[in-house]
């Protein structure tokens, strides 16, 4: 094994071997409102659910790297001050529009207006949902938790809503198959499901001693 | 689209449609240390990273549902005592033994031991790793959240140390396609990759009017 001490390395390095082991990754692909009532459009892939009573999920937002250094994510700011977001989940045939979606737009100009992309309204809260996305939780913010030296936030959503294409619901489940998702692996990689592996129940192991 | 209002649901149903749709997920399957000094063993999806400096991991964990219903999981009551635990990083190969590693287990009874599963020594933390995973993020206990009305608990940890196979590892970046990562699904299912796809960076858009 090659061991690699986080403390001697850059943040980006530790970033680079952190994505390339914690996959794949589920994205969430959030739209926001902005202050003037623009869609803002971002894909997250440090994306998971934490709280099933009621339903919450969690993405993590860092600071701008690049271009805009430093500064907040646009989404972050609209959810601070909106109070809600909406998670669109996409499948391989929105891949180049999710993509294109994680470039550093300036906070003036829609994604979703550049991307040509439609919106349509949400059930629960204002900020509109993706039309073509053919599932999503719109959720309004339950809390914010600041890690680290660079600015990283968790930002944790109560989902208000489930939204989930007609096709792709069977008995109160969801057809992984149909859905098609997309996941982020590390570097500029994503990647479709492979085979489906169903596993027998296994679910309680007796000791030796009870 | 088929809209569910989760308020009037069960939180097993909510459950169902949250894990089939923040799909696929990256498993964690967590080592910790019980009283006694055996090496405790389960899987964990809600599994992401949450900060990259330092680096830091999050889980999320329940209480258990049906055998010992409303108790603690022992993987918490480890993480609570020791301050510490294991992240190892399953491949294909593994998924039988990870999977069994998810069954309700006697807090007495290793699960490592009853799997016939080795281990080995990390090297930054007393709690020992599986020897036969392909990578594994030795961690610290950072903090821990607790959520909801179900006792679930979000467990931040510190890496402290990152283990990666020699034959993963090329220019500090983990070779996803030979790591060979399972990923869970809703339900009894799990995935493994399929095409991966490269797309171009993608950075900075300029405003039409900056």
């Amino acid at each position: 094994m090659i061991q690699v001490d986080p403390d001697p390395q850059t943040h980006q390095e530790n970033y680079k071997l952190m994505t390339g082991l914690v996959v794949p990754r589920p994205i969430a692909w959030v739209t926001t409102l902005s202050p003037d009532g623009k869609v803002n459009l971002a894909p997250f892939s440090a994306f998971t659910f934490c709280c099933h009573k009621p339903p919450m999920i969690t993405i993590t937002v860092g600071l701008h790297e690049y271009d805009r250094r430093g500064e907040l994510k646009d989404t972050v700011v609209n959810i601070l001050r909106e109070r809600e977001f909406v998670v669109n989940i996409a499948n391989q045939t929105l891949l180049e529009a999710l993509h294109a979606s994680s470039a550093v737009y300036p906070a003036d100009l829609s994604e979703v207006e550049a991307l040509g992309l439609a919106t349509c309204d949400s059930a629960m809260i204002r900020t509109p949902r993706l039309a073509d996305a053919p599932a999503a939780l719109e959720c309004r913010l339950h809390s914010t938790i600041e890690l680290g030296e660079a600015g990283d936030r968790i930002v944790i959503g109560r989902v208000q809503m489930f939204q989930v294409a007609d096709h792709l619901f069977r008995n109160g489940k969801v057809d992984t198959r149909e859905l098609n998702p997309i996941a982020r692996l590390g570097g500029p990689n994503y990647a479709v499901l492979g085979e489906i592996l169903t596993m027998p129940a296994a679910r309680i192991v007796s000791s030796p001693t009870s």
